[in-house]
């Protein structure tokens, strides 16, 4: 079978700086298998491809069909790390217009932002449909989420009652604490586990991204078993063998050359949401203690007529990773049109891929004849079975990553200041003293 | 009327920094409005909101009319300044989920991309409705949009026959030269014209924005009226009267210090694709000779569960522009629960956008103290209008930073570099030499 392969020779990198790294590399690799690193807490992601709960994975499956027996509407209630892997995966591997033409129940997401005017679009837009819903939240009282769910909630047991609601909500949290747990449990919904060890952006593989991706009808078998593969073939410590760390090698030199912006690329525009989803993974486990590269991403060809000019010859700080999908899922063959005023009959009988393709080619050499360094994620196709293998290729390289920069890769203290913030200038009882301080200075 | 503000007091802004930049400011100035600096054959969007042709406004207004009463479709043929102003308009002021509640015609994009997946997708949801297109592009012969429409013509002849499919498409081009006009001729397609000295990142008020907006049920002559009163507004040559000026000063002064990433951040999803928009018109403005700050963008508070962590705490070399609506389209309160098992009664009575309001005040103090600058636009709220009044700023903004920089805002020759890589792969007549040296890169 035909593998994901990493190809760093458009990186600009010396055959030595890969040397120098190989220690560098086995020391992460150790760190990271044997947990004696940072962050040594949250690894329960390296191993849950073989280690997941199997009679969980059934029901998960046997919840998703009943979900799209009797639903019309799915909502997917979570931020973060709680809907990025799913969207990712709904959106990379369904119809470009799923909702529209979907044969399962459409699918929204809410509890992702604190907007009154989305959600009562998304009531509106709703209305008169059977729907279920499934809040994702490892403690429950994460304000956006638990905004959305508490409207959300009242609306179910408005619509069905409280009996049937109950039947309609599935709830995705901790095993035994947290408000959403005592919640579901004292209504009866029915639960799937978040683990202790797996943070946010680290779970797609756990029921938060599983029980959404099955009730857009994907295949999570296939999804789990690329993760298992991936999970064996990482693993090997060699860096000269193991293309995920020599992503994580070159992300490195790259960055401490000065390269301090990588952009995710891709030539689908159904892999938005994956550039999404790795923004995540890598702001958030590097992007600490003054230092990690920034995150940036942009859809070509689309994104060359706005971000294209920049890139070919604005500031030199960047370097770009290209997800190349070798397969396309569709396609459409160029016909030859008889007045030829676009010019375009050279092109008959090519596809669109084939064009696309070309785009690719010609913008890898002219960026990196522009100092561009261009790294390239090639992906035989996208399916369910190499979806899973990249996101765990991704994650793997994040880990080993994060390590060789000297953060630790799985904490996100950061992300609190804003949260304290809010709540003291929202008066929620405890931060009464902040309070005070920050109003004077708005 | 309140007015668009923008407010610098969290940008860490020295005032003499402001003062020194007064006469660089003035001089720029003056580049613009006598036409004096580089790019001076593209300042038709200066007085486009009083010189554009009236009649062709009614013409805009009159087809818009016809295309909501006989089409179930719409679909925008548009790449880069060619669609992106269009659709920040439209999703910034329809429904969040305008293509599945409109009562109006369904409105899709494309030509926007080389996916056949994509366009095969759109083939399929398109199945059995009644279609209008638009096709907008200067020359007729960008790859993206000629292909599209090349596969969506034969589309619309094989449906409807060539004389109704003509009736069905609406060109958006050059007055007299080009592939589209000489095709739009031939056919019998009604058009509408960019103008010469309008380059694609500034065309929002021109036919090519115009159109489509008028289509998605928006009013174009209030859009307009914003553009023709932020035109006199920011006319004021005095740096300290002027607002948009403000902005060109201040985040010149940040990028000089060091600050070479802008994230331009918003709390309402809707506000997704103004973003997008306005990464256009900055990186392909000043991106450019090794210079121009790097143009990114978040949906807060969505992403501060992705990108936060960074902008808290990873390096500092960015700032951030809050787009703040003031008022909100719509809103819910939030009510009590009995069991409280979420913590958040004492949020009761309060409105999401209350909420949300405290998240965009607590966020900016932390990321303040972060040291991250950041610089408030105040916008009173979000309809045609202001959104009209709030483009222009930004356009002005741009030229004057631009020339602050020392760059020609108005000109792109980095994009061309992918195009003629591109077109010796794909075999164009005309590439041969360049082809040769290429496929041995490969």
């Amino acid at each position: 079978m035909e593998n994901i392969k990493f190809d760093y020779s458009k990186g600009a990198i010396k055959q030595h700086e890969i040397q120098y790294l190989k220690s560098p590399i086995l020391k992460a690799h150790e760190m990271l298998h044997n947990k004696t690193g940072a962050g040594n807490d949250f690894l329960g992601w390296v191993d849950y491809p073989i280690c997941y709960d199997k009679d969980e994975f059934e029901r998960i499956k046997k919840a998703a069909q009943k979900i799209r027996n009797d639903s019309d509407v799915f909502i997917i209630v979570g931020i973060g790390g709680s809907y990025l892997g799913a969207r990712a995966a709904i959106e990379a591997l369904s119809h470009s217009f799923y909702n529209e033409i979907a044969d399962g129940p459409k699918i929204y997401f809410a509890g992702n932002n604190i907007s009154g005017t989305y959600l009562k679009h998304l009531l509106e837009v709703i209305e008169g449909k059977d729907v279920s819903i499934n809040v994702i939240s490892k403690s429950g009282t994460t304000t956006e989420p638990a905004i959305a769910f508490r409207v959300l909630k009242a609306y179910m047991e408005e619509k069905y009652g409280k009996e049937e609601a109950k039947k309609r909500i599935y709830a995705t949290t901790d095993s035994k604490k947290g408000a959403l747990r005592t919640l579901a449990e004292k209504e009866g919904y029915e639960t799937f586990v978040i683990p202790d060890d797996v943070g946010g952006r680290f779970s797609i593989f756990t029921p938060v991204g599983m029980l959404p991706i099955a009730v857009a009808g994907l295949d999570i078998e296939q999804m789990m078993n690329g993760a298992k593969d991936a999970r064996v073939e990482y693993m090997e410590e060699d860096l000269e063998k193991n293309m995920c760390y020599q992503y994580a090698a070159v992300r490195n030199i790259l960055y401490r050359r000065g390269k301090t912006i990588e952009v995710m690329v891709n030539y689908e525009p159904s892999l938005h949401y994956i550039a999404e989803w790795w923004k995540q993974l890598y702001g958030e486990s590097e992007g600490k203690d003054g230092k990690g590269i920034f995150p940036a991403a942009v859809d070509f060809s689309t994104d060359l007529h706005s971000m294209g000019q920049y890139l070919q010859d604005g500031r030199r700080d960047l370097f770009e990773t290209v997800l190349n999908i070798e397969s396309p899922k569709l396609d459409i063959t160029i016909k030859e049109d008889e007045d030829n005023l676009d010019g375009l009959n050279y092109l008959k009988g090519k596809t669109m891929d084939f064009v696309n393709k070309k785009a690719f080619e010609g913008t890898l050499l002219a960026h990196v004849d522009g100092s561009v360094p261009n790294l390239i994620l090639n992906v035989p196709k996208m399916n369910e079975y190499y979806f899973g293998k990249l996101i765990y290729f991704f994650e793997k390289a994040c880990g080993i990553s994060g390590y060789l920069l000297g953060v630790n890769p799985f904490d996100q203290p950061g992300v609190e200041s804003y949260k304290k913030n809010m709540f003291a200038l929202l008066g929620k009882p405890g931060y009464e003293e902040l309070r005070e301080k920050l109003i004077k200075r708005i």
